[in-house]
């Protein structure tokens, strides 16, 4: 049976990714790695949109989540954590590891924090050291208004703005210089249309110098130690040689296409997605800017039985996760997805839904889908 | 060119493990991936010959060296760290990040500790609440007597033996609960014939009782958290999808061919190894315990020159590190490696010291590589 992932992580790796990883491993303080290093750190300035160094660290995307809070903080620091989903609850919860005060905005599921409601916080406690956002809450199909958010930080000198686009870098618009964010987190297995394993962060200047001050301890997280060793072409330990030769190739091919036309793709295929879902008498579980790297819809029906017999068509979309469980489903529009496997996800959603009671007439979903893909150039 | 990687990590992967890991991503939290976790499970405490969960994570051996001090310890422990190279080097630094008290027992480069003195610091200090060593000293290739020091530490209920074998497991034998080691760290791309990327830890009960006490801040790399979800056949966060394939592919061969045999194997290289470098005139930089995974010789003619002209050759060995820089060559016995990749190390190696000025009779090291080959059976 073929295998259609439609996750939001992890995502489908192209075949030529695959057989770049299958590379003999070669060794990782060789000439020819350091080379392949190379390449790969100006093209994740292209990615990241910066002009600052973007750290790799061989670990999942909290990986570099945990850096972010102890290469900036100290114990007894403040933080304020914008908290609307499942993602939002790990800055809490790293935060309190470290003895990190959390002021918590707590923001209803599927809904967007409100960058006044922060701005009046930090008005109200200029203790506040750095701000802790999801780009886009994959728990929830919403999008952060980061750049809003940087406006408001970027105006306070004592205070720094840390993102987490795990499933947002690449997928759609983070420009981190532009905007101001000051750490912008990332990951392999989303997007970036890789296996999991590569951790990523780039720091603005500003939150450098945070860096300078803060007094968690760490090691293999340390931001600093990792900076050095990337103006050698080096990790500080051994680097995970078949993603990294997967991730030049990845990188290449970014380039080569272009960000813009990459989000407009994505946004492309989430406009259909959300169209569809409609025309089937779905609503959006995401209220507030509807992501367009995932879409989440409430079922009808129990979700959790949609996801397992969807997968009974090789087709993998993800359910809900903690109180949004059994209530919604999400497909993702991120990484190596086209119309192709869009469409099939479609016309198998229906015939799933009609399955478990919930009729739906036959293509009415498609139709709706290809009314916007016709309307919206391919890229 | 060919390709021939003998170093001490990376080494190489074999076609096969290459193809598995190429196969398509598959979702981590999926029957079909808990089904591969489960069965990994199993076959790496048969590779760790303990009883004990094995701690899988997605990061270097190095992330996991720093899991054992921060699961175990707590500010102001004192631990007593064994350091006779640049990687008991690691334990000190990774102790005093965190406010561990290091009582160092400083072992000349090339020599192994003497499991008396280390009872005799035990006895001292009974505040020593663990023993940090490494199995094999990947910088000086000596294997300290981890027996030994078991024996030692068995008997204090209040001291663990912590043991970094990122170079050791897999290629020499080291059974966890027969021993009595109470953590024990490894790593993906030295005998486990994997890339670099995942990071392996088991525990003793006695070690676990020491992380209900440890008070050191953790998040990524949290036992408890990882014990849970293996309890599941899950890892806490994203599993490293593609690594795991490749684990479970290598983990398979390992159990069909036998562990013993796997001992046997890399010592019969590395007895032929030894043997050719002393017919060539040159010296073992391991004074003690010559390990068996890994050759360390001290060279005539600049170590870094010779390594550099063997690679012309496509031929990959590791020079000195640190102090030993220059001084010493480092041949690796572990893994994927047979007698046809050592043979040829060895031609190589003969012709690069003529070059250099160093003259040695041709086939003087091959025919005493053969020597021993021919009387010790191929496994």
């Amino acid at each position: 049976m073929k295998m259609y992932l439609m996750t939001p992580g992890p995502t489908p790796v192209a075949p030529e990714t695959q057989l770049a990883m299958a590379q003999p491993i070669i060794h990782h303080r060789s000439p020819q790695f350091m080379e392949i290093l190379g390449k790969v750190r100006e093209d994740l300035k292209y990615l990241f949109q910066t002009e600052q160094e973007v750290l790799i660290f061989a670990a999942t995307g909290t990986g570099a989540m945990e850096g972010a809070v102890i290469n900036t903080l100290s114990a007894g620091d403040t933080a304020l954590v914008i908290d609307g989903g499942k993602f939002g609850e790990r800055w809490t919860e790293l935060c309190n590891v470290y003895g990190v005060k959390v002021e918590r905005l707590a923001v209803e599921w599927g809904h967007a924090v409100d960058p006044k409601a922060v701005a009046k916080m930090l008005d109200a406690n200029p203790a506040i050291k750095a701000v802790f956002v999801q780009a886009n809450e994959t728990s929830t199909a919403v999008q952060h208004p980061v750049q809003e958010l940087a406006a408001v930080t970027k105006a306070r000198p004592g205070t720094i703005l840390v993102v987490d686009a795990i499933s947002a870098l690449g997928g759609v618009p983070m420009p981190m210089d532009k905007w101001g964010i000051d750490v912008l987190v990332a990951g392999s297995q989303k997007a970036m249309m890789l296996p999991p394993g590569l951790a990523f962060v780039a720091l603005s200047p500003k939150a450098w110098e945070f860096v300078k001050t803060s007094k968690l301890p760490k090691y293999y997280f340390d931001f600093a130690k990792a900076l050095k060793s990337a103006d050698k072409n080096q990790t500080p330990y051994t680097s995970p040689v078949s993603l990294i030769l997967g991730l030049r190739e990845v990188l290449t091919k970014i380039r080569q296409v272009g960000l813009e036309k990459i989000f407009a793709h994505n946004r492309r295929l989430s406009l259909a997605t959300k169209a569809a879902m409609k025309a089937m008498g779905l609503k959006l579980y995401s209220k507030d800017n509807p992501s367009d790297v995932l879409t989440a819809v409430e079922t009808p029906v129990d979700g959790q039985k949609v996801v397992a017999e969807l997968r009974k068509k090789g087709i993998w979309i993800a359910g809900g996760q903690a109180q949004a469980k059994g209530k919604i489903i999400r497909i993702a529009h991120m990484g190596f997805i086209d119309t192709v496997d869009l469409l099939g996800t479609i016309g198998g959603l229906e015939e799933v839904f009609n399955q478990l009671g919930y009729k739906v007439a036959p293509g009415v979903g498609l139709k709706a889908a290809q009314e916007i893909l016709s309307k919206e150039a391919a890229v």
